[in-house]
């Protein structure tokens, strides 16, 4: 069995950007030496989501006016009592779904045609972390 | 160390149709041969998400007509301007989880007494895959 | 390779409820012995989801409040035609995220500063399982 961790580091210039890292996964994977096996891409932030879907700027746009629509930023929440204003990021992470495991096939991501993994970042503009973790054979 | 790749082939009739398919992962575990393990089940496609919940078909209905409700198909998205039209299915399948992975036991799906394995197509009428990655020993 | 396979059982006394799980989750992996790998955590019941999220009280209110506000428990659906009343924890729990695995590195969770590991129940006050699987080396 053979296991490789990488943490990624993200600074987005925006509060709310969506930012891809497929390759940074297909290059742990390829360091990892992992012919068969799968890699999980775990935000270790809690108002971050990864997601895989398409690369279009459009569909993200779409996402990002959705979310804003179901779940208002500046609506009155209980957590920005606190002192915070981000209730909305850690809401809108789980809508869109927090982490996902991938397949690995013949060393390398087992991905459909218009697969690809982002990083949705829904507060910024500080420096973050995504832990890669590949275990497999 | 033990691993089993298996594409299922999907054709929908319709373009929303909710498929049941545990025993085609069942199946895939036995083939492994994996006693002790996971199992994760990845739709290959952006507009489809494999789902764990009740057989129950007032239940599958429901959860349609909160999606529309939710995020109307036939809303103004960004995405349909490139031709497509299929913008909500990209976010309906975020908004019902994507994928998931299920523990093996004892060389079995290990279930609660409810919990079965769904395809949910939201743009079928033609072919789509679901992988199942079985790992474990 | 090794496994290890726990089952925690939860009963909670309100119906709705958030349980924090981290240290049943840590004891688990500790009694593994695996020191890279990765752990799935799955609600054995499709009426509750685990999350990883915030450890604070009022970020868990609002997100009770915005589940309730974006699909209300006393709609009309079709589920509660069966005699049941909880068609809206069935589709809290998808849009909440179902379940998580998470990354086991140097023999610990390998957790950013803010990840809790959370039971999120959405139909209690009977006993409930989840299902906690370590893999890794």
């Amino acid at each position: 069995m053979r296991t490789k961790t990488a943490y990624l580091t993200l600074n987005t210039k925006k509060r709310i950007e969506i930012v891809r890292i497929t390759e940074e996964v297909a290059k742990t994977i390829r360091e990892s030496g992992v012919r068969e096996g799968i890699v999980l891409i775990n935000p270790m932030h809690i108002t971050a989501a990864v997601v895989v879907n398409d690369n279009e700027a459009g569909l993200h746009s779409d996402y990002l006016k959705v979310l804003e629509r179901l779940v208002p930023y500046n609506a009155d929440y209980r957590h920005n009592d606190t002192g915070e204003d981000n209730a909305a990021s850690h809401i809108w992470r789980q809508l869109m779904g927090h982490q996902v495991v991938m397949p690995i096939t013949n060393g390398k991501l087992d991905l459909g045609t218009w697969e690809q993994i982002f990083y949705f970042e829904f507060d910024g503009q500080r420096q973050k972390r995504v832990l890669v973790k590949v275990i497999g054979e």
